[in-house]
């Protein structure tokens, strides 16, 4: 097998400030109201066919890794593929940057040409989303990941279902990481409080669309669904303490700042940008 | 005033293969449905405050040229502000690339940014495609620039009316132009055997969502309306003779070609790509 037989797709990452959860009868039409970043910073998916000794079982790695990835099977299945996937991210997966998403809808872009599937940007978007809501992974990173830029998440749900906004505006991004959060744990717990507080402050940020109001309201949102942990707590206070603007991502112990927010905070960030053109065929 | 004073955007060109008309009671829920390709080349838009002598007149310049541009006027009617708006394309107006409804839209994104006018996205992109519309310039241009890639008008309108598709794709494009086509000459005219013939292309489009049935398509579309001059006829012939794909940039008088197809056909076009990114802050 050759490289030449290998399709490859980039999805950026994704941080959500606030969200509030809808559940509906399917995973297409259930999801996330909220908003985020999407990031330069991303997953990139390379599929292949497998050399066929192992029929019908998927070769999935992430970073060198041999992983089992519920939305990216998920993908895979629908197209009724069986492929090797090769993911590659600097992003860390469980911390509230999208991964599960960002790999799902990578590999619906590469597995879909690489396959020649047929199926158009919607289809493979709403896949993934499908598969991300399924594996409990994720509401409403993949649709924000599709678009790219700072997307607002007015309806929940996959593309003919959901409908997107975003704000006009580009900028650095800096974020540090405290370790895992689990999200499945954290969605399938108490979460009426959760989804007033993503409610009101998706009210705030419609009526002053910046990206000064979305990490404002990030970081109410933070305090009023208590999730933070000491080190993510006192991040996002010592960015504001040096004149800056943080918040956590949603979910992770993350704190994701913009500018050089972390960085005049006396933090070692990692440093990307908002990615305008959200998940594309061909790397980045 | 120093040009620290000035905001910037980019908007894309967009050649449209094919396309249905669809009038509506408002600007905002006309449009077209359609699809086609995105480009690398577009408008870039500066947009500074006027020195204020010839109080609520805008002095919009492109490539260093005072033009009036109906759109561009729309947008800035609507943000309530006055500017000098520098608009700078390697695109030919009047060609078939949707220049208008770019200007408009590169204009609307850093209109808003530069005097804080506190819209989103869609609201933006919603005031350039009106005013293309209500020009009579472009009828589905403003949405597909706003989105980038390979964009399927599925249904007309703006944002919160129209929906949107694409085809997961990227490619090189290249093309030549012979010369202006009056869109609204076009479009004011007896359109229904037009609608008619891009409401077939597009089904067909959706059962094989690929660039060489878009470019198929939209051949079949030029035929069947009439619209190509002899030089445009014989390019598109050429090409498919030298075993490429092209097809006529609707409305004006080029020729658009996946890959190298009108250079492998002995003309010497322009050469781009699709812009995967939609219209963003910024310039390109």
């Amino acid at each position: 097998m050759t490289t030449s037989t290998a399709s490859t797709a980039f999805a950026p990452g994704h941080v959500t400030a606030f969200f509030s959860i809808h559940r509906a009868e399917s995973p297409a039409t259930s999801g996330s109201r909220g908003a985020g970043l999407a990031l330069s910073e991303g997953v990139t998916a390379t599929v292949s066919p497998t050399d066929g000794g192992d029929q019908g079982k998927n070769e999935i790695h992430l970073n060198g890794t041999r992983v089992t990835i519920e939305a990216v099977e998920h993908v895979l299945s629908e197209l009724r593929v069986t492929a090797r996937v090769r993911l590659e991210t600097p992003l860390t997966p469980g911390a509230g940057f999208g991964v599960s998403g960002a790999a799902a809808l990578a590999t619906a872009l590469a597995a879909n040409n690489r396959f020649d599937c047929g199926r158009t940007e919607n289809e493979l978007v709403r896949l993934a989303h499908a598969g991300d809501v399924e594996a409990g992974t994720g509401l409403g990173d993949v649709v924000a990941q599709a678009r790219g830029g700072i997307p607002i998440r007015l309806e929940p749900g996959a593309p003919g279902y959901g409908s997107l906004d975003g704000i006009p505006d580009r900028c650095r991004v800096e974020y540090v990481t405290f370790g895992e959060l689990s999200t499945p744990d954290v969605l399938s717990g108490e979460t009426e409080a959760l989804s007033a507080a993503g409610e009101r402050a998706l009210t705030a940020l419609m009526g002053d669309p910046t990206v000064e109001t979305l990490l404002a309201e990030g970081r109410r949102f933070t305090r009023e669904i208590g999730v933070a942990t000491p080190a993510v707590a006192e991040a996002i206070d010592a960015v504001a303490d040096a004149g800056g603007e943080a918040s956590m991502a949603m979910l992770g112990r993350s704190v994701f700042a913009l500018g050089t927010g972390l960085t005049d905070a006396g933090y070692d960030p990692s440093v990307c940008r908002t990615h305008p053109a959200g998940a594309t065929l061909g790397s980045e």
